[in-house]
């Protein structure tokens, strides 16, 4: 048997209320074998840890607080928006990850992230072929955007998804209650700006026992005005007020987001973004109702209060897989989650290559969007079901949820060289 | 023993998520006492269903459905913003109820709502000695923005304070999380135009455990933008990022809404609203952080799935006193929670007189905002926190929490003859 290596554990890209589950999975999982795994370093800040060497010491933190890391929303070591380079481009980080992680001893890489970390955690298996650095790469999934090929589902996603659904039903039934006197169109955007799968979970909002009429705009489908104004209208005169949920990726026939309305503060600068508040006054200008309006931005991505079980059960297993699969010596793979059934939901571990992953975008099928272009299908409904399934509570204390902060004391120095990103 | 009479209870303003609470604790506590109250008419949108003699007969739902109206969020039997006007102005309206009242044989008149529909209770009490039409009025408390007098609490606030303040904790532990490369300030807007109640709450996202730096921009509290720059760039240079709670009521010096900025879309049409990406705009313009915005709106009042526990047992309790007033005898009265410690927080239900109640708003104290203006102090947490006690939350299906909505059956009308609004 081999000396037991270091793990390098770094969180990319924008955070979800489950990436922290993951980790938590790749933590525990390595601590039930030291003799493979001697300690998990993570970066501080994702790859940027790396690249300065600030790496965090997880042997650092107590049992119960890598525990609590499932239900803490965030990235609990910092995450960052920062993309490696391509080889020719800028060899010179490349080299940099190399001579930390050999001074470290670290001969696992585990990658959190979506498309770009993908990328990333590519490149460097390759290199690691290239440089006779033997280091094994393992991506986790995460994104909210649902966009990573070949697994079923992102971690993360499925949490969104059962927030935006909860909140859409919850906002109709308010609305609904009003309309008489008051507010007839609601309007709320959503994440996903090249991808309509979050605005498509709002669909979920309505069903059988909830007859609630949502028009659904959809980063797919370009913008058409006449239709869309036709379609409230309709919604209004027949329950009386209407739902809109509207993508941030939503765009105008000529490619424009509608968020990018050109509407300027009172000292003419540009002011940037909400398609809400735009989508809003095109209902207020045409149709004339009273309207209300949200955007939840960080709060539907952050909200682990009302996390899918389904979602945190997934994303602690990939977190667990890719220490599994080091253990057996896979490389340049990401744990994927495999669909066996829509109903009862089974699911499985599976594994996709790397090469296939990188640089591939899963975008929604056109089948998952109804003929009129402003709501789901079936076929849409049967797969986002099972992912928004079961609650998973976080522990309380006087009324607000009780998430963990670590200590993430760092590691020392060795390279301790001037390092420029 | 007289003969059993009907009783009319009306739901009236903005709803909130536990407001179906009271109903539920009003015709529960009616049906255990049916030899007093035959049985509860509800009105069609509020006091509007009285006027138009469009009333629901509450005894064609289920004794499941009634149960499940302590779970739903928004106004059951719908809601309106439609206050009486003074009785000379419009004695035509008073003389109505009246008539619709007698028909119907109500002896017991309900209000669920605010400081408005306590006038109104108060008018109606009033005009019952006047007209010697015997009906016994009482006003059951309701408004998320907490502003009626003599009662610890107004249900729907407690719910709402939660939301917002494990919204915000959620949404700071993102941000923190992302700041080194990505969003360094967070701007949430919140509901309360005349008062800082539900702002405040957001304050409970930090304590001693979870260090968060907030800044909170209350409407009783003059916008000094100079001020306020200064506080949110002290924050980021500390923290590394900084959330911002701004309530929707939030006013420049000159006394306007932050939130009417002056902005024109292309068009030239004068942009609504949106506080929140006011002040983004203003963070950025200053000190250049990258930002992110959101507008809670809807989902903050109407967000059941997080519901306090202490909230929607005060409502229920409010409800159901409300029918133990009217069989002991009472009138023209309001049944409130009055505090008798603050930890562990013990509450029981008391009473103010609707000549107390009525066009007395309830202020945000002085000593409850800290001294720079931007943040709360120990005696608001202690008032705060016992309000957001408690999980409550709603049972769930396929991943969706399962909200009830009645049949709503017509009483057949007596009077029939039409009335105008």
């Amino acid at each position: 048997m081999t000396e037991a290596k270091n793990a390098f554990y770094a969180q990319s890209g924008g955070v979800t209320s489950v990436i922290n589950a993951s980790a938590c999975g790749v933590i525990e999982t390595a601590r039930k074998n030291p003799d493979k795994i001697a300690n998990v370093y993570a970066g501080r800040n994702g790859i940027i840890g790396a690249l300065m060497e600030d790496l965090i010491d997880t042997n650092q933190e107590t049992e119960a607080d890598i525990a609590a890391l499932k239900f803490t929303p965030s990235g609990a070591f910092g995450s960052c928006r920062y993309k490696l380079k391509a080889f020719e481009e800028n060899m010179v980080q490349y080299e940099r990850l190399i001579e930390i992680f050999k001074a470290h001893n670290i001969g696992y890489f585990f990658y959190n992230g979506g498309g770009d970390s993908a990328d990333t955690c590519y490149k460097i298996s390759k290199l690691s072929e290239k440089k006779d650095f033997p280091i094994q790469t393992i991506h986790i999934p995460k994104t909210v955007d649902n966009d990573l090929p070949i697994t079923d589902v992102c971690p993360g996603f499925g949490s969104v998804a059962k927030y935006i659904a909860i909140s859409t039903r919850e906002a109709s039934y308010d609305v609904s209650s009003m309309a008489k006197t008051s507010t007839k169109v609601f309007v709320i955007e959503v994440m996903g700006r090249h991808a309509g799968w979050i605005a498509a979970a709002a669909g979920l909002a309505a069903d059988k026992n909830n007859d609630i009429p949502i028009v659904i705009l959809f980063p797919e489908i370009e913008f058409n005005q006449e239709k869309f104004i036709a379609k409230v209208d309709v919604n209004v005169k027949k329950y009386e007020y209407c739902s809109i949920v509207v993508s941030e990726g939503a765009r105008w026939p000529d490619g424009k987001f509608l968020a990018e309305q050109g509407t300027h503060d009172a000292f003419g600068h540009a002011q940037l973004g909400g398609a809400a508040p735009v989508v809003a006054n095109i209902v207020k200008e045409a149709l004339g109702y009273k309207y209300h309006w949200a955007v939840a931005d960080y709060l539907q991505r952050s909200a682990r209060h009302i996390a899918s079980k389904t979602d945190v059960e997934q994303a602690y297993a990939l977190g667990k897989a890719a220490v599994d699969m080091v253990i057996a010596g896979e490389n340049a793979v990401m744990p994927t989650v495999v669909r066996k059934s829509d109903s009862p939901y089974v699911w499985e571990i599976g594994r996709a290559k790397l090469e296939d992953v990188a640089n591939v975008e899963k975008k929604m099928p056109k089948e998952f969007i109804s003929d009129d272009g402003f709501g789901i299908t079936e076929a849409c409904r049967r797969y986002l079901l099972p992912l928004i399934e079961g609650e998973d509570y976080p522990p309380y204390k006087n009324g607000m949820p009780q998430y963990v902060t670590l200590k993430n004391k760092s590691v020392a120095k060795i390279v301790n060289t001037k390092f420029s990103l």
